[in-house]
């Protein structure tokens, strides 16, 4: 199609910040999928491919590497590029529903909103490098930065906190990601489901499941 | 300045195809410099930088790692922003002469012109993130292809060849490429010294060290 929408799988992404509970609603989704007999592939960013993989290492390398957050931009698009044109793009085209783990809307989020990258540099290179590909549906998992980042701290060990782990706590931050979130999702109402996650973990994954479901079902075959 | 142009020092840049001399010359423009008591950095890309050393390594690597050539960009520019962020514009801002092993100028000629890719991306890339530095002086080295790559063949051993490292056998992309340096000429005529490097090397040094100097003279203080 004209916009790289997929032309025969469907491609879903979660979304969300720190803590909103990204990794248990992928798990309950793939689960109930793969229950619907659904041919399912879940991968992540920015890893699923080697070269991603690399990538990955050489950003968090405590080496003294330092990158500039421009630099930074490009090896994540480099590692997406080689995710989408390797991994993403083959199974969509083999009819496979494809689950992810993060996708641009988080560079735009990170990136964009959070470090003030401009968000056309970054459409630029997706629409231009990364053949254009947008979710079919994209899950929102929408939680106060407040609320995740507790609950992301309360996962790290004590040794973790003590080496910094636990960067980010500027709050501003990730106030900014939070509302790059929203504003992606107010322009992209129809593909994008909004989940509220502050609520009890099982409470978020049977309701991201009852409206993905129901979203495929809605999605022109 | 507007353009991103030094603001003090001088940014010297030496281009041109494979076998064209670009070593020697700039070899015999550092001595030439040096002794004329002028503070001069000596640097090449895609190096320049521990950041730049480890993509080059990436891109290089023999273990299979394929990269998709927007993927492939994306890497150099991110090493090229390291360099100039790092060591180019520092060493400019304290009025040192800077002169490089290859600059924006091959992005242009070999992942534009030889391979295809839209040289607005590339330009635009250079612009938005490595605050658009073209060089006050480029030297281009040129050659026939035909003439080059004999040249860099007579410098590999029988062993190199027999392991296909001079892969790049196709003429009509070295000739793509030349074509893409002198398209750049004649649109930078004022800033770029177009150097006949058919001749022999001793007189390709002179000619290019007669012609820098001149061109240093001329340019504002």
């Amino acid at each position: 199609m004209a916009d790289g929408r997929a032309a025969r799988g469907r491609f879903i992404v979660v979304e969300g910040g720190d803590g909103s509970g990204k990794g248990g609603v992928i798990e309950a989704l793939s689960a109930r999928l793969t229950a619907a007999d659904h041919d399912l592939l879940v991968t992540r960013e920015p890893g699923g491919t080697d070269e991603g993989l690399k990538l990955r290492e050489l950003l968090l390398s405590a080496e003294g590497a330092v990158w500039d957050q421009g630099a930074e931009l490009l090896l994540m698009t480099a590692a997406r590029i080689q995710h989408v044109k390797r991994v993403i793009a083959p199974a969509l085209a083999a009819g496979r529903i494809v689950l992810c783990d993060r996708f641009v809307g988080s560079t735009l989020a990170y990136q964009g909103a959070g470090r003030g990258i401009s968000e056309s540099l970054i459409r630029g290179l997706h629409r231009d490098l990364v053949d254009d590909l947008w979710p079919d549906i994209t899950v929102l998992l929408d939680v106060d930065p407040r609320v995740g980042l507790a609950r992301s701290r309360a996962r790290l060990s004590d040794a973790e906190l003590d080496e910094g782990r636990f960067e980010d706590l500027d709050i501003g931050f990730h106030d900014r990601v939070r509302g790059g979130f929203l504003d992606q999702a107010q322009h992209d109402v129809e593909r994008t489901l909004v989940i509220d996650a502050a609520r009890p973990a099982d409470q978020v994954r049977a309701d991201a499941i009852t409206q993905v479901l129901a979203r495929l079902d809605l999605l022109p075959s």
